[in-house]
């Protein structure tokens, strides 16, 4: 932190159009020809829909085809769950690898679907249509279910497609995003768990780096590996710095359009609260899993997820109290509102935003801790209790479907039926301990923010403490069972009532403060912000035209830049790192242990293969596995994490200290082949 | 949170010089006239020397005198660690209260003193003149120096007295202190603990409040109870709203004169990283303390100490994050400097303290980690692990005493030495799995914030993981033994040096870095701070007179107001609390348990006896026991807590929303009486 707080002195050159490099761009609105200028490449539409049809979205993750019989590369901590999931304390994968040695071998990761897009078309008119004239929950429902009635005429009843109506530009635009859908996904590889995360949350965000952070899926249909004739091309020659390079994936979200005063809310309420929670939750789940060897093999997985999002919250929360970041945004709106707000009319958004962020700031704990939906804060609800949020799935969805798709919470509409079912049957294992810890600490941490007088508080606990109701609901339930789930499933609003599952019976029970909050901030949070948003983004493309890109939203996009180090306080390194680092700055003492098998193999590899490096292509979490790509449309590495002054990025692009990191192809051909044995898989690549 | 925030919409009317009912005053300055026109009351000089000499500074806590017999009421939970240090776990008295039947039963509390305030002198122009002239660690050391010489002349080795130079007004002015002092305190009388906390870590900062946070000590002196002539008239009639009161007692520290950029660095730095670390060994604790109930004992006063830090933090948060609260802080800066920035000459001390604070935000984490010195935060060192903390006086202690008195760090000076003993050779128990605990965590949250390459890191822990570490120091440490602290302070460096105590030799072998993160702080930070904040005082001093009074720096004052509730949003409520709404509000889950001994005296007790109150007067931290007395000099109860919403006073005061929440006297009786049997106690305050 030291070194980070100054670099709040670097000198910032934004402004509210995208600089050179800048930019999470949708694949329909490329700018290829400032790409090609900026770069000296010669990329083309033919470039981009092979790059496209290549780019593979897996659950949170990115991916990226690297053979014609559906092998995909993404990074280790990517498949972390997949790897969890098919563990047990014995064969623990996460300790030894997992490295099939025929296709037959590879595991089928529960509940993972993968995704390919194929198709784009605009829809803004028919959803703005929808809502003309209405406001409130009336504007949100119907907008919904028009959404809802674009995806179910494109997809139908398919169980190979997803179709999905995207929000761009914050309400700008509304696209109809097509997908080829693989609902099997088997794991073909991942290394020993520390060879990938060597360094653990202390390297996390930071470059010089030292992490075989990548690992194969292949994607089947109907039993088979999938057939994938368009795939990038494995190049695992030695990178060269300042080489043009192209990220692609779907970063998850950014809030770049926000206004100053939105902004503000995420700094003084959502991001303290969400920190400060799960900064204790982490502490709960470092005690336990110090307990004993099976509380850490259990906790090992929602701990590196709750760093990874706590430590970038940390970068966020940086910039937001960096004086320098502010100062620039706040340039950047004064120039946007000195362009447009002449034009805007009566109803300025500006002025409505502002007027919205009282209520936001006041319902923003409520809504974080009992219902999680914000799409701006983390707080996992329940703790990310797994059995708490089946309960909810099936008890929400029997009350939803017992009604006319159009009129249901949205995420229970037809269209989206096929996706909520596979998570939910999926065989994930859950452990009684962990998950009355989760639910523990998620109930006394409502109680605590909303307070112990809270009506919605004494609804959520009657006479019971977070300890007693925890235990006496994780001990009761048969929902770990995923034959048990798909009977409630299938047995519909009947079966939810009359079971005597005391989960189930809890979240029947905690519908009405749920439910009301949640109507509450889309009624009074989302509903003006949304339509005040949109008037921005008119505003905003009348004054830069469309060389604005949208906000990310989980949806697949292009970036590109070069490789190359850094040069800011805080963050002065080459773009490079190598093996021999990674001998240097192993202490033997976790997390700067190397893995056993990669250690055993260092007489193998050659020490200056490169092993990460950094590429100054715009990214953000989501972005993880997103393949490098160079002009040639070949794949040099893939994207897993980036600094933590890249954090900035969710609010605003710094030319200057946005940096990804990378692991090589390079480095990943040296653990297949001389780490792992993966013999197969190096010839499936090409590797001579 | 939700009703808290409204609160940023209520009228606040502050400014630079103090309202009514305003200001924590010194007793040398404390504005008679004021307030007795405020209040309709008469007191006079003479009846501030009574309060003042019945006024008791114990520990971090405030007390009054209310026998001849040194008979002493303050908090139970100031007596929390004394009540830990006496308990086991077979005899715990947090469980059952403390009620010895005789005074020969009464305990003494190890480590304990208290003190009063028996002569205030000026000393301004000498502290001043031995600055004169100089900047950064020389101006801090000849200061320093002098306070020193100050202190030595006017106490030499008296042991029951204590001198202290106090700085007021942020270096306004300077001050001589001289306590008698009690090194032999023993305990009186400690309810159970629930008694004390019903409702816990969530009832705690609010109201309306049912606990009777009430214990009794006793002063004594050479092996008997001290002669206490001037003391408070115990008063347990029943309280009735709009009494004049006048609280007194040692309010720990605040923070108004403080300027906007200074407070910024607060919001931006300061708090949130001391919450986020305080939050995760919240974590930490909870889950260790579910471990057993061997472990729920030992972390029992740990986790309530934390949890109080913490949600004060959370309060000062929202203060300092609420638009109006802070728009109301910009105007009394910007009046202020309307009307003496003119006046400043060259060197404006609102310029300097500006260009300070890019330092202090890059070197505040190091310091508070390393040090915990800084006195705006609260991250405690080595997570308060009190072998590291006995370690650690040891050996500065021993290089400190090898120098002259005047080139000592000032706590090793030889006015300051009787104390330092008193704490280290104290008879109080350690728990090694806590202390273990507590070292792991400061390891790495220390290697997490300043991060694993920082050289300064790398000194911390070598090649050792903070587990390993931790536990190869408590495992081989001997300081748990108090006659082993003893022969390594008598032996001196040369005994220092030559121990084979892993925790002694390691810290000899951190002090390298982290006298010189302090040395580096005091130069650019806190020397260069102290400079501007002097000029800052003396420009106060001109434009608003004497009618400012002094930042609370845990010395005596006096504050007055009324017995009163409240209207503001989020904080409505009458002025006082009933038995009666204690058994209502009892859910008989913790912690809204009645405590045994109290249920089983429901029916002897009038439910409509007044438990809790709420006063207008102003208090902070360290106003805890302090208590309240009404114009006859009567006590009529103790100060216990405050609401979350009057945090802001640690940067503000606010009329509206300020209140302090006092046990009553009545209650105290009750409890003394009709529920713990403490009839000598009854017949000592003169209970008819």
């Amino acid at each position: 932190m030291r070194l980070l707080l100054t670099a709040s002195v670097v000198a910032l050159s934004f402004a509210a159009t995208a600089h050179a490099e800048e930019g999470m761009w949708t694949y329909d609105n490329f700018p290829i020809a400032r790409a090609n200028q900026t770069l000296g490449t010669h990329i083309d539409q033919a470039w981009l829909d092979r790059v496209r049809l290549s780019s593979v979205k897996f659950g949170g993750c990115s991916a990226g085809l690297v053979s014609d019989a559906g092998l995909v590369m993404t990074n280790n901590h990517c498949v972390a769950t997949c790897v969890a999931n098919l563990s047990t304390q014995a064969v623990n994968y996460a300790e030894t690898g997992f490295t099939p040695r025929t296709r037959e071998e590879e595991l089928k990761c529960p509940g993972g679907t993968a995704e390919i897009l194929t198709d784009i078309s605009d829809v803004t008119e028919r959803v703005r249509a929808a809502g003309e004239g209405l406001t409130g929950q009336a504007f949100n429902r119907a907008r919904d279910a028009e959404i809802g009635r674009i995806e179910q005429e494109a997809c139908g009843d398919a169980t190979d497609k997803r179709c999905q109506v995207v929000t761009l530009y914050r309400g700008g635009q509304f696209k109809l995003y097509t997908y080829k859908k693989y609902s099997d996904v088997r794991l073909a590889f991942a290394p020993e768990d520390r060879a990938a995360t060597f360094g653990g949350d202390l390297d996390n965000f930071s470059f010089p780096r030292f992490a075989i952070d990548a690992a194969f899926i292949r994607l089947y249909e109907n039993g088979a590996p999938a057939e994938t004739p368009t795939h990038f091309t494995w190049n695992a020659s030695r990178p060269v710095e300042n080489t043009p390079v192209f990220v692609t994936g779907s970063p998850g979200a950014t809030q770049r359009l926000l206004t100053q005063d939105q902004l503000f809310t995420v700094r003084d309420v959502v991001l303290p609260m969400d920190q400060l929670i799960a900064s204790e939750l982490r502490g709960r789940l470092i005690r336990f899993s110090e307990e004993s060897e099976e509380n850490a093999f259990i906790a090992m997985d929602p701990i590196v997820g709750l760093e990874n999002t706590y430590k970038r919250g940390l970068g966020r929360m940086r910039a937001l109290t960096d004086p320098g970041f502010m100062r620039m945004k706040a340039e950047q709106e004064a120039d946007f509102r000195a362009r447009a707000e002449a034009g805007v009319g009566a109803e300025n958004p500006w002025t409505a935003l502002t007027a919205i962020q009282p209520i936001a700031r006041e319902l923003y704990p409520a809504y974080a801790l009992l219902e999680g939906r914000t799409g701006i804060g983390t707080t996992p609800v329940a703790g990310g209790s797994q059995l708490f949020l089946w309960a909810r799935t099936l008890v929400r969805g029997a009350q939803e479907r017992a009604k006319p798709s159009a009129e249901r919470l949205p995420e229970f509409g037809d269209a989206r039926l096929s996706g909520v079912q596979s998570g939910l049957f999926a065989e994930e294992p859950t452990y009684p301990e962990l998950e009355q810890l989760e639910l523990e600490w998620w109930l006394s941490k409502t109680r605590e923010w909303l307070t112990a007088d809270d009506a919605r508080v004494r609804t959520l606990l009657g006479r019971e403490s977070p300890e007693q109701l925890s235990a006496r609901l994780v001990e009761g339930t048969k929902l770990a069972d995923p034959a048990v789930r798909r009977a409630l499933w299938e047995g519909g609003l009947a079966a939810i009532e009359a079971s005597d599952d005391p989960m189930i019976q809890y979240l029947l029970s905690i519908q009405e403060p749920t439910r009301a909050i949640r109507a509450d901030w889309e009624t009074r949070v989302q509903a003006p912000t949304d339509q005040a948003a949109e008037r921005l983004a008119a505003a905003r493309f009348a004054a830069y035209g469309d060389t604005v890109y949208p906000d990310a939203t989980g949806t697949l996009r292009l970036t590109y830049g070069l490789i190359e180090g850094s040069d800011v306080p805080g963050q002065r390194w080459g773009a490079f790192t190598t093996f021999g680092g990674l001998w240097d700055r192993a202490t033997g003492a976790a997390p700067f242990d190397v893995a056993p098998k990669l250690l055993a193999a260092r007489d193998r590899i050659d020490a200056d293969t490169v092993l990460n490096m950094a590429v100054s292509s715009d990214t953000i979490g989501g972005s993880s596995g997103s393949p490098v790509v160079n002009e040639a449309g070949e794949i040099l590495g893939a994207n897993f994490d980036s600094t933590v002054l890249t954090q900035r990025n969710a609010y605003g692009y710094d030319r200057n200290t946005n940096r990804s990191v990378i692991v090589t192809t390079g480095a990943v051909t040296v653990a297949l082949r001389d780490v792992y044995g993966m013999d197969g898989l190096v010839r499936e690549l090409g590797v001579r």
